[in-house]
């Protein structure tokens, strides 16, 4: 099932998305308001609003030997901002103060329920939908600064979407990237480190998982410089494709 | 102006805080709603509702040395999750997973109205109120772990409060904290490596600040590890006393 977020006029709205027809629906449990639209009368919205974006980093061996690093003994997770958050189909402006913006293709994730020291087990229970991510990455001052703040969360630097995917199974999911149409990465969520459910329980053990929240859950080998009007897509299987282009640097 | 929030039965509200009476208020403006209330009859909360929490780490140099690191040659920022405020009075438990909880007492304060590249001399004029906070940190994780993500995230590592003080100069506080009444962190807000307006400046160059947005700004020198049942009290000249208790092992 193809959940969206979407406005019509100032009201903003969850609903079940059927070929042209979107039914609205409340959350968690996916109840059907009554109320019906075409997609033609609505604003396509990124389809999560959390109170925390978690990543995970260098979780495929690959990736972590292509950044010159070893595989963290524990999930080595970091925060972005809710600024960073952008639609499917965005221009992303290349910022003016790195020389290197770099693309990370990802399968991402939303909370259904909240979830505390909950088990691996109990997990999926708790994810409403997946999707596909973009975590931009302004790899130069990633390796300059204290920590991964600037280079992780600058406005739009988290294209999400384009609508979460209730049915599929996290665990055999192939990822690709693409950049101008030429394959970049290619890989599947069988090769994670630390697999969804295991992450998922790992953070509930100290940071309580509200409805809403986002989780990405690290990229594959492949990751590389972007350069302004580079157009990017992001395919997750069973899910779909996220589109993004890089704007002029400004 | 003392600044509050609380919640009375389901609604939750700002207020202007004088004695024990609560003028209710809406923001940005302070413009009163006409409800008025007795503080003895509604609950307190933490005086900030923010989508991002943004932190100065080695802010001022005395700190940076303890440490045992450099200053940074540009702000050394990272962010907490929501996850991490509760209020004044609230009792922290000390997580299992930690051998070596630290306090760090700070300046904090909350954003009023979108800032998106500012200059330092626009940037007071975007801040709702001023605060104390203690940024709660597992000393031992900020070492071992890829990013500072559970050593600074973790559930209540954010005491937060108790109101904001409207009328504050930033430059020139004092900010002290004592545990079980002994003075461990004395120092001046004028030590700060980053002073408040450059900070907001900085950050908003390439973070759009919300209404609501928290930022920390670093904390001075005389931090050390919290046994169970100690007592914090951080206290900003000119705001207050935030004060906060650590509970049990769990």
């Amino acid at each position: 099932m193809k959940l969206i977020r979407f406005s019509v006029g100032t009201q903003v709205h969850w609903g079940i998305l059927e070929g042209a027809n979107i039914q609205a629906i409340r959350l968690p449990d996916l109840e059907p308001t009554g109320q019906v639209f075409s997609s033609s009368e609505v604003q396509m919205l990124v389809p999560a609003a959390p109170s925390k974006i978690i990543c995970v980093g260098k979780n495929y061996a690959a990736h972590a030997a292509e950044m010159g690093g070893e595989v963290p003994v524990e999930p080595g997770l970091f925060l972005k901002g809710a600024n960073t958050l952008t639609h499917h189909g965005a221009t992303v402006a290349y910022p003016a103060w790195t020389e290197n913006l770099h693309f990370e293709g990802e399968l991402g994730l939303v909370i259904k329920t909240q979830a505390r020291k909950i088990s691996p087990e109990q997990a999926l229970s708790h994810v409403l939908g997946y999707t596909c991510a973009i975590d931009l990455t302004a790899r130069d001052k990633q390796r300059a600064d204290l920590q991964w703040f600037r280079a992780k969360s600058a406005d739009d630097f988290l294209p999400f979407g384009p609508h979460l995917e209730t049915n599929l199974d996290p665990s055999t999911s192939r990822v690709s990237t693409r950049i101008n149409g030429e394959i970049r990465q290619d890989s599947s969520t069988s090769n994670m480190i630390y697999n969804v459910p295991f992450v998922i329980s790992y953070v509930s053990q100290f940071m309580t998982l509200e409805a809403g929240d986002v989780i990405i859950t690290g990229t594959p080998d492949g990751v590389g410089a972007l350069q302004p009007n580079d157009h990017i897509e992001v395919t997750v299987a069973g899910v779909g494709t996220l589109e993004t282009r890089i704007g002029d640097k400004a």
